[in-house]
């Protein structure tokens, strides 16, 4: 099986959808500004999740597409509102939407996706409690996303954060809306509570494995580099799980220099490169690794109470790819 | 009757439910910031006319309540935003949420009472169907009134505006809440679809008028001092009904001063001056008093299908109000 192929033909025909959805309407430049991000591309995982998790417990892509695309704008319409909080300045190769568009339309352009979101979900008319019930999980997702978004930033001036601190953290900020991807996908298709309690942590766990790896691929695939936004996050004490390992345990004088350059605003580059090869010499960037690893292993195991299937399948072959993948 | 005690009873009851659902959770700080301006009080006009509407209709206080708090919510999270965009620093005579919180807290704040306003909606459990009715009218309400935000920041660089554009604009901007508070009132209490299309328009037509009568005291009260926000305006460019009128009515030399000097970056006071002395002379602070006057009477126009009531009684002094208010 070809994970690359199943997820993109899921990704292509959802795409259709999104682009239908999200059509032109007056005034011009809000819908454009908020079509920036969402059409730019971007992998699609939480919808097709959806579309994996519901056709894995027997019922259609079709089905599916409805409250996929309110999981998919609720992520585009955080990454637009986090990029202004960031003054991030790219996104998947483009101009972020404040950038492009102006911050206060970039705000605008964030709730209508917002808003967007909702009203997707109004087009699923099937039946009223399941209706009731997605509605409930989009609106307890966003609460936990905002939430999350705001302990990443209260973190930053956190000289020390604990681990279950953190995790608790992205399994808000980042978990969240996977975890509601893949239940809310089994949901729709019809499956018993036992499965449904199964594809929640399925998704959970792969929310964070997937945080993790992201945190640990942003750091070793600039090991010889140091590119800006690693020197960006060590100068604002940005809390990864590779910060939040290293500085609960490195010893002696690596702790007492870790403490003293990370989250120095004005660290030189000579200085980031130490907090970098702190971060390594204290097994830290192995251990964001490892921990990617068992979630995704965690993730996998949830599986087993499904019934054997090609979508079971692929979803095997995407834990197994969060914890491998090198991009 | 006393109109002030009978709004004010209704507020009183309305900030219970209010300060209740929007209580505080982790983490601390994005919640006190999203709690900052909808305890900061306000006239609750949203709301209390909701509750108003089902009550004129023969439904209760307490049935209105959840889609009360939803619409509040939604209004309150727009102004979160839109001081954002507008830079705004006070409001309610408090500092404005990004002032006092940063202003990527204020944005998560906004967000947060953005889907907090759909979870008010959630407490409302009796009849699908209706909570179907409700939760599409937040959407296209919500969608309105990102457009209409919109088109105000575009007016700005826009030279001349008809008339129409403009209503057209406020409409979506600011009647979007009025109108849904109102017909959602009487969907809740069980109108006919002659009347629930009657509070629509009584809802509309208040809504324009309070925001025309807006734009009459933001000038007439500031006559003799010219304050600060009158010249930003004027500086900005923004356009009022005032000032779309005065844009199209002047004529000869007053109209080319006009165009030279309204929405110049750098007018000094005295040519701030100059173009609030056009807006009188040519009518158009008085055009905006009388069409404040127009939409309040269309407004009361609407009350007539509806049966006696103490709650049409007050919705009729409501909008008497709106046309001759001083504050």
């Amino acid at each position: 099986m070809d994970l690359k192929n199943e997820i993109s033909r899921r990704a292509s025909s959802f795409n259709k959808e999104l682009d239908t959805f999200l059509k032109i309407n007056h005034p011009k430049n809000l819908y454009e500004a908020s079509r920036h991000l969402p059409m730019a591309g971007g992998k699609r995982l939480r919808p097709v999740l959806t579309m994996l998790c519901c056709e894995a417990v027997g019922g259609t892509e079709t089905d599916a597409i409805p409250f996929a695309l309110a999981v998919e704008i609720i992520h585009n319409f955080t990454l637009v509102h986090d990029d202004i909080m960031d003054k991030s300045t790219l996104r998947r190769n483009l101009q972020t939407v404040h950038i492009k568009y102006s911050e206060p339309t970039a705000i605008l352009a964030g709730d209508l996706l917002f808003v967007k979101a909702f009203e997707a979900l109004e087009t699923y008319s099937k039946d009223m409690i399941m209706f009731r019930k997605l509605n409930n999980h989009l609106i307890q997702s966003v609460i936990e996303v905002c939430e999350g978004q705001q302990l990443d930033m209260n973190f930053e001036h956190q000289k020390m954060i604990p681990e279950s601190e953190y995790i608790d953290m992205i399994r808000k900020k980042t978990s969240a809306l996977f975890r509601i991807a893949s239940d809310g996908g089994a949901l729709i298709g019809g499956a018993s509570n036992n499965i449904i309690k199964a594809l929640n942590s399925y998704g959970t766990s792969l929310g964070l494995a997937f945080q993790i790896r992201d945190d640990y691929l942003d750091m070793s695939s600039t090991a010889s580099t140091l590119g800006k936004d690693i020197g960006n996050d060590i100068r604002n004490g940005k809390k990864t799980l590779i910060a939040v390992h290293a500085l609960s345990h490195c010893k002696g004088k690596d702790k007492e220099i870790l403490t003293r350059l990370f989250g120095k605003a004005d660290a030189s580059e000579k200085e980031v490169e130490t907090v970098f090869n702190l971060f390594e010499s204290c097994g830290s960037i192995n251990y964001a690794a490892q921990k990617a690893e068992e979630y995704s292993t965690i993730a996998i195991h949830e599986l087993k109470t499904l019934d054997n299937s090609k979508a079971k399948d692929i979803l095997r072959e995407l834990a197994m790819y969060t914890m491998t993948r090198e991009k």
